[in-house]
């Protein structure tokens, strides 16, 4: 199988994958995130070539993760928002972020906190069952 | 910036995805949950090239996700398994199985459903505040 025709797997993941799965994806998504909406700003933050940075957007726009909007008149300029669908990445964004705080910290600790403001606290994301509110462990977790 | 020096940059996204970023890693590990050992195995059911494959899993060893281990004498043949690095990439991946459930199903449901035998229900995994247990929101949440 080539990788552009994993959309056809009847699996979700193979699905997600198959618009986020490529290398700066990601990482510009976590910009758009963090509040990066400009080309030019994604550019200088990533390093990227504008070439293949303006090959993941419009990628992005075309399967509805991200809109493009004007914010300039004359001449025209665009600038990248998440829709609803982008935001839906948030769970495997912050999933990311939580494995390498884990696993990937260079002894050297999260160099991000994250403070929820519903209860105040320092938070760990935490997967969890939407039905009891545990978390989930693979081995408790039957796919059928 | 050269995606081979993503892992440099002090963030945990970055730092994560120099590992799982690239194409067919995550579908790799997809796998491996799934109960998938064998190179053979990976490689009939991904069809992605036995030299792609090859390095993949080489990069998941070298990167503690899978560890090799001899099923067979002679001639000696290995295996890969999940390690708990590893098993801590169960958060992302149903993060990405849950986006596609929502967002790519392509109007015809969701191909898997998880039972969550702790509680017997159905689940749809929610990033949860590991304080409050709340359903995480990108809003509700202040990076520091």
């Amino acid at each position: 199988m080539r990788w552009d025709d994993i959309d056809k797997q009847v699996c979700s993941v193979a699905r997600a994958l198959s618009v986020v799965g490529e290398r700066w994806t990601m990482l510009i998504i976590r910009d758009a995130f963090l509040g990066t909406r400009r080309f030019d700003q994604f550019q200088s933050n990533l390093g990227v070539t504008r070439h293949r940075l303006s090959e993941r957007l419009t990628k992005l726009v075309e399967h509805g993760v991200l809109v493009k909007v004007p914010y300039q008149d004359r001449p025209v300029r665009y600038e990248y928002r998440l829709t609803r669908k982008g935001l839906g990445l948030y769970p495997v964004l912050m999933s990311l972020a939580r494995w390498g705080d884990d696993w990937m910290d260079k002894d050297q600790g999260a160099p991000l906190e994250y403070v929820h403001q519903t209860c105040g606290n320092k938070t760990h994301p935490v997967l969890a069952c939407s039905e009891c509110v545990e978390p989930l462990k693979p081995e408790a977790v039957t796919p059928q």
